[in-house]
């Protein structure tokens, strides 16, 4: 430990702060998201003494949480997240969900009132230690700061060790909050630095994500046809080489979510991404049925291809051991990453390949990609064509974020794949409307320059994330359809109160809002302006917000064309 | 219960609400607050059809929290909050903490999927049943909807019960989560009524809180000279007559926090408000330091006050039974109604009228406002005269929202008192900077006229409270002193990175905002500027947004300018 140990508060709160952030950073911790206060002082002195350490400052904690999930789910590395006491944690709590659900390694760091002004009534005074429940992997307390070397030893390692755990093999939030006791702010004899101690660093927790063995009574489950589904999921490079030579092998269908990170760019080939049109013609669906599914990832975004496994034996590939399972079909859960399971499985012998029911995948998917095609090529401009066009002209390199609700569903719909990459982010862990423009900034400061695509609700939603617009470096696509219209395609379309309580227009003039936040505007309502959008955006950074004017009955009339034509006996 | 039992699992699902809401109206509750979704279509359906209750829809759940939170201030009954499943309830959060901190009935009603979606990671489905922990009175998780009597019983029993719970000794949030299964839209044959039956109505649960006896080890705490402070809490007309009472029987200095409803208005004579400045000279400090005092609500918002009276043995008079005594010096604490201890007290002969003591102290307090009267004619206009000019200015039937951080300081400071009503409302439960716009329209939502005074970051925390700007009926006062200004009131202010992470002032355009939003603008610089806009809104609803330009250097140099000449030994 260090041998000037200082003895007045403020500056033991000081290197009390730059101990922890030394273990957080020697965990990988690289991004600290703050939000202003008092009671976080020492914490943000000591944040502004670290090199390695990029601060940004958001004034609203909700916003601040999603734009560090956002930075955390484009750097894949734990970002942390710093404010004063009181409900400003509180605010987290949405992100902390999300990230939660998702498995986002986010380090919530709460500035606290020490434990003798608590349950006293003392000003921005509540109990923050159990705020996040069940939503973080691990919480601590690890006292107000004191100069006592095991402590901040201890204090040391738990940096290190929650930034492991965040990332580890169920990777997700963890909480550390920190009571500290006045005085806060040192005077400048404070020399503090971390508690390291002048003999060699003492080894730091790390962990190593073993794979437990694959099981024996595997055989029994895989006879007869049999798919490959890939959920929503960071699924990478190894995965979909393995997924390859999986299907080429035993000629396996792979489905491919829009979120599974398999659809867009090389990957298992063929690949089936027209399943949510392809499963509503009835006979189809039928003679595709298959006797068994392993499945990656997340539950699928579509719920036609959700029902249609119902009561299909499923084997879930989780290495984080999640029950992935909303039907209850699963007959095994397999802890092993999917990529040495698949290696496995394509080397085991257990599956009798049987190239015609590879073929007649590949002949549906065909199909209904022609239909799509003629029937967009037929119908008025709407959100089809719109991401028709986003997937086949945005840049390798950029990414897209795609809301929640109608776009996404949109997307699974229309995208169909592409040769090359295209990352496609979305708070899919618990799916809400919440937080979209400040994600959007986090994906974008992290330096994954990012597309967004939201509903005009989701944007009314994180209005304060168009705080973070300096941020972005790709437009912000608001469809502008009128609400929520979502409602719209589910029973709730015939109530009469139908505009009133669940689709909600909001009478917010988009350009009007851009000009305020200090945002270009871009208004498009057709093709030839979107492809001007996308002209405009290569030749740099571009934090347009683009409202695209949509004919939401229109559009729906056509979607629901396509899919009666797709439904009829004859076509497909 | 009623006769026609549905079957069918929509219809189930109406009837179910419909009895809960029964039972919630019957407890109380007259508003219901709601976010648009697709769970929580039984409950929304059930809503429209129930004439006794006033429906609000509000997309952001975090703002809708906070406006159900001004409505329940405002109208002192149960506010009903309703929301989808997933990350939906998790944005009430702040302001279910501060429902609990200051005791305001809110009812959370959180749509939830069913027991058989939880933990195989169906869509938007989170562990939502202790998603507010200690922050609520009771939490309730009924299950799904069905047909059976005796639950239906309960249910009704329920919605009454945590309406009384919620406004009972300790008021505050209650959480009933309700998970309901598909499908979610009746037909048109179903003709579901609340499940009350055609017997005469079962009776429902109320609840009497008594008053608990006050103490016979009271006397030897009283010996010496007292005073009564009176901190941040709703006492009403009843406790001001007590206390004045009280006050001209014993000859006890009562101290009135601008928090305490004791202020303005009708009230115990004399009072004292100049407190927080008269304390800053040290020998009239030293000379009015009492030998006990008997404390009333929350801990006074002046720190000097409350560094002034730490180590002073004190009385807590708390019908809630909360410990508010965040220096430890409480000798006891009596779960009375104030007004009947004081009442007894006066009675009591327990304390010995010191008629010199309390003069001291009015001569003190005249003192103190004769200087700041005259500080203030010959100082450059800024917050203070700001609050002179509103506090003076604000007509009967009028409320103020003030927010937390440097404006409820600053209203302490230099607000005085005065003879006529004038409701102060502010979020002093967990004293954050959120929520304030939101607040602000649902205390105007419910009939109450408030004007509003934030800083403006307290503006932009919650700038999706702006979408309910249709409900203000007064002016929305927003101080534009670039940053949140406490900061420079505090150690921080020596601090090089001060503007960077403590002050950070956001670079919106006020009148820009206010547009964008479809608000008035109107911009004041000095007392002629805010008397137009007094008397503007004297001919009727108003809900202009006034950006208040005060020069922050200036301001603060006068405010330490005052304070030093109140410090100066010759001075008071």
């Amino acid at each position: 430990m260090s041998t000037d140990t200082p003895t007045d508060q403020a500056c033991i709160n000081l290197r009390w702060s730059l101990t922890l952030l030394d273990g957080l950073i020697r965990g990988g911790m690289r991004d600290l998201v703050l939000s202003p206060g008092s009671r976080s002082t020492p914490m943000v002195l000591a944040a502004t003494r670290e090199p390695d350490l990029n601060l940004t400052v958001v004034v609203d904690e909700r916003s601040a949480g999603f734009f560090a999930l956002g930075l955390a789910r484009a750097t894949r590395r734990p970002v942390g997240l710093l404010c004063t006491s009181g409900s400003a944690p509180a605010h987290w709590l949405p992100a902390v969900i999300e990230a939660s659900e998702w498995g986002v390694p986010l380090i919530l760091l709460s500035a606290d009132r020490p434990p003798e002004l608590h349950g006293w009534g003392a000003n921005q005074t509540i109990e923050q230690a159990d705020l996040f429940a069940g939503f973080v992997r691990e919480r601590h307390d690890p006292g107000p700061a004191v100069a006592v070397p095991a402590a901040l030893k201890a204090l040391r390692a738990l940096g290190a060790r929650v930034a492991a755990v965040a990332k580890g093999r169920r990777p997700g939030p963890v909480h550390i909050n920190l009571p500290l006791r006045e005085p806060l702010v040192p005077g400048p004899d404070c020399t503090a630095t971390p508690a390291t101690g002048e003999a060699p660093l003492p080894p730091l927790p790390k962990m190593d994500a073993g794979d437990p063995p694959i099981p024996q009574d595997l055989p029994g489950l895989l006879t007869g046809r049999g798919l490959i589904c890939c959920g929503p999921g960071e699924h990478g490079q190894p995965i979909a080489e393995a997924l390859h030579r999986c299907t080429a092998a035993l000629a396996l269908p792979v489905l491919v979510d829009p979120l599974s990170g398999l659809r867009f760019g090389p990957g298992p080939e063929p690949r089936i991404a027209r399943y949510d049109s392809l499963l509503r013609n009835p006979a189809t669906a039928a003679g595709l049925r298959p006797d068994w599914v392993i499945r990656l990832g997340r539950a699928p975004v579509s719920k036609t291809l959700n029902e249609w496994l119902t009561g299909v034996p499923s084997i879930l590939i989780d290495p984080a051991e999640r029950w992935c399972d909303p039907t209850h079909d699963a007959r095994l859960q397999i802890g092993a990453r999917p990529e040495r399971f698949l290696a496995w499985l394509a080397e085991s012998g257990l599956v009798v390949a049987a190239p015609d029911w590879l073929a007649r995948w590949q002949a549906a998917e065909q199909r209904i990609a022609a239909l799509a095609e003629a029937h967009l090529d037929a119908a008025p401009w709407g959100e089809a064509h719109l991401i028709r066009t986003l997937v086949a002209e945005l840049p390798v390199g950029d990414a897209l974020l795609c809301a929640n609700s109608l776009p996404i569903r949109q997307l699974d719909t229309w995208s169909g794949t592409r040769a090359t990459p295209l990352t496609v982010f979305s708070n899919r862990g618990a799916s809400g409307i919440d937080g979209q423009a400040s994600t959007l900034a986090g994906l974008n400061a992290a330096g994954v320059p990012t597309w967004g695509l939201l509903g005009d609700l989701s944007l009314c939603h994180d209005l304060s994330g168009l705080l973070l617009g300096r941020h972005f470096a790709r437009p912000l696509l608001v469809i502008n359809n009128g609400g929520g219209r979502i409602f719209d395609y589910l029973p709730q379309r015939a109530l009469p109160e139908l505009a009133t309580y669940w689709r909600t227009p909001l009478p917010l003039d988009l350009g009007e809002l851009a000009h305020t936040f200090g945002l270009p505007y871009r208004r498009v309502e057709d093709d030839a302006g979107l492809r001007q959008v996308l002209a405009a955006a290569r030749s740099g950074d571009d934090r347009s917000l683009v409202e695209v004017r949509i004919d939401a009955a229109c559009s729906q009339a056509s979607q629901e064309a396509f899919w009666r034509r797709i439904a009829a006996p004859a076509s497909p």
